[in-house]
């Protein structure tokens, strides 16, 4: 993943892809996230988790959901910053301690606003994958992204 | 919120409602969650955060879907643990610091396995209120549910 600048809704197209870099869970981070957000067993101790409906220690979906986030910010920047409107997420299958997750993103549709000509929609969607190259999670999202200001001389 | 024993597939109706306990939102938890999956300027700092989309301090769409979460699953345990397959979620406003907030939740649908007897799959409506009873989160969900196991005596 290189840095890139601020992105204004000019700089996007539909099919643009963008590939983050990567976040190794581990059961720490497991345990963690889930003792303050979602509590369950499975998520917490892996011994019970064994018995679990998920076989062994899992992340959250939420705990996935969040790190997502982070790779997406860092791997496409909108000016002005990342502002969601929501979207439709899904978690084929869980995450687990020693995963190595990146995410890939693609522009589906870019929809300037009809009412406030200074912005645009913009539906993306996101996929999670662990190291086997298995999808995660889905997110397909929609975005408000900003027009490029238009400099004084040229207005 | 009375604290309830875990259901199962044949506890639950449509139409059913469960009411969260709250959980107090403040600046350090929305600069914590922040720094760590969603380090954007408005969900970091005070000031910074006034000139920008959000006007002011906000947390991470993230961060109050990860508290929605706790508040779900403490005000309506599912046996052997909430799982959810994914669904729709939308943020319609921000939440802020001081923002005490609650979770109601309500049974859409309720669809049992054609392929594995043992479970079925519920369809929740969980909105997020803020103080003023605004809907600050709406997540439609779905989410794996077993049904009661039959004791040896009943097989």
């Amino acid at each position: 993943m290189t840095k890139i600048a601020p992105l204004y809704l000019e700089d996007l197209h539909v099919g643009q892809r963008f590939t983050s870099g990567t976040h190794q869970l581990d059961a720490a981070q497991i345990k963690a996230f889930a003792a303050q957000f979602d509590p369950q067993t499975f998520h917490l101790d892996e011994e019970a988790a064994k018995t679990s409906f998920f076989g062994g220690l899992a992340a959250s979906g939420w705990h996935t959901a969040a790190i997502s986030m982070r790779l997406f910010v860092e791997a496409m920047p909108i000016a002005g910053g990342n502002v969601g409107a929501g979207g439709e997420i899904t978690w084929p299958l869980p995450t687990r301690p020693g995963d190595v997750l990146h995410v890939e993103c693609e522009v589906l549709e870019i929809k300037p606003s009809q009412s406030r000509p200074t912005r645009g929609m913009v539906t993306m969607r996101n996929q999670t994958f662990n190291p086997q190259g298995e999808i995660v999670q889905l997110m397909v999202a929609k975005m408000v992204v900003h027009r490029r200001p238009q400099s004084p001389a040229a207005g």
